[in-house]
């Protein structure tokens, strides 16, 4: 697998955090025995077993890097998966980005329909409130609560739903560098945000101290969508599980067109770089997240 | 207007909650001045000046039955409301119920465009959350905590989602009463049951007390769909502000298909008694459940 190759350390956290995730989704979401079973297998297949868990990663490696236990962390990371994969469903539909591949596999309203698709999204979308509700998160009801403020502020219009507005609006407007880079930021930045935000506040860190977390998933962030933007340009559409070359096809400004392939290169490193520096502070604890800073923009899919 | 003719206490409260409701929504979603703007105009759209808000009005006449303030009712109300908004927006969508007209407006995918009535409706959900772990709902973090717990419970999989997933299932499979029952328990009882739950955890009701409530908006729920089957069977298109008779032309197993109307009327009168029995306990300040709980079997729409 590539992720093992890339960065040992990383690769086996990763490969971890998977497995954590899965299990604990396996155990969250048993099939019921009445027409609510397609339902929740759609939620099951979009849930389990895909995707890279880059921000149950953060989650749970900032928790644990501030003393919360990995049990908590892991329901809270799952918390924030389940947004990520409602809005990866929502986005893949006929009306929205229109995509039949999603991690090497058909999309939900491929694989069951249209209707199964939105309501499966809508159902992990409450489950993620759900699960930060439950006192298996945390016995402190102040940090459940704040749980919930982070990740619905992060993922509605304010964040992500956001962004996705602005990146339908893309197919249509010219937008300059400052407004994609808002865009990106709301629509992949603020999840990752607000995975480190939720370590934090599972580490009870105050607000004044995350500063540099949040320095740190920004500039991920950014990283990420660059390097996402040139695998759009120049990758392998089989490695990376999913169609490529789209947004070209529209003519919608990426950060490739607007800087062109070899400035967006070094840019997506600068910014790499950057991340790690917000880490100075931190020992060996932070690892992950170097490697992780790293990976962003080495990974081929 | 026909809600304030059959009960004027009922009408009054109705209408001030309206105002009240619309005017928080007002508050809480400024229209963003990038091209965020569609998507928050929609929200919008939906979120003001619609519907009867009787999950509102059930939220605040618990909350202040037992001493919370109305302030932080109405926002919890809001909350509820957002919820109910959003799936009433996915529910209608082409690949759901395809519904034309809501409340006699167009329906959100009509009047913008599927993709912004999918991300609409997401960005409410999330909203609805971020309202509930916002310190104005209630400045003791278990309260906050509580009530997204409440709400995110009945609105997945295990609620309101599920509910309308067994609808979609009804099309083509031949329910019986018990699985109708089930399903509309899910599908409309589950969110007036978070109704009432939510008014008591603001009014600091413990668990034990709060029975006789859970009871009455069973009832009610119950009552409520027999009625909506009965005006689906007999009633005004344009009253209503939909369109009626769907279920029907598909075949589907209603209330009033199953138990034929006579027999389905004197069901939902005699839960709307039922509704009112259980009430026994409150004195005048329970007034506006009682007359709601007759308006639900009376109402024209």
């Amino acid at each position: 697998m590539g992720l093992i190759l890339a960065d040992d350390l990383l690769g086996r956290g990763l490969a971890q955090i998977q497995r954590e995730v899965d299990s604990a989704f396996d155990a969250i979401l048993p099939v019921p025995e009445d027409s609510r079973a397609r339902l929740v297998e759609a939620m099951r297949y979009a849930v389990i077993g895909g995707g890279k868990r880059v921000r149950p990663l953060l989650v749970v490696t900032v928790a644990e890097m501030y003393g919360a236990s990995r049990s908590a962390a892991i329901r809270a990371a799952c918390a924030l998966e389940a947004i990520h994969v409602y809005s990866l469903i929502h986005d893949d539909l006929p009306c929205m980005d229109d995509d039949d591949l999603r991690h090497g596999k058909p999309t939900v309203h491929k694989a069951f329909d249209e209707a199964t698709a939105v309501l499966a999204g809508d159902s992990l979308h409450a489950l993620a409130f759900e699960l930060l509700a439950d006192e298996r998160v945390s016995c402190d009801p102040f940090i459940r609560a704040e749980l919930v403020r982070a990740l619905a502020t992060a993922s509605g219009h304010k964040g992500m739903a956001g962004g996705q507005m602005m990146d339908l609006a893309a197919e249509s407007e010219d937008f300059d560098l400052h407004t994609v880079t808002r865009l990106q930021q709301l629509k992949t930045g603020a999840l990752l945000m607000a995975a480190v935000e939720m370590g934090a506040i599972l580490g009870k860190l105050p607000d004044e101290g995350r500063g540099h977390l949040r320095n740190y998933a920004r500039d991920i962030g950014l990283a990420f969508q660059i390097a996402d933007d040139l695998l759009d340009h120049e990758g392998d559409e089989e490695l990376a599980g999913k169609a490529l070359r789209k947004d070209e096809g529209q003519g919608k400004a990426t950060f490739v067109s607007l800087m062109g392939a070899k400035a967006a290169r070094a840019q997506a490193h600068a910014l790499s770089e950057q991340a790690i520096g917000h880490l100075a502070q931190h020992g060996k604890e932070a690892d992950l997240l170097r490697a992780l800073a790293r990976f962003v923009v080495e990974r081929d899919r």
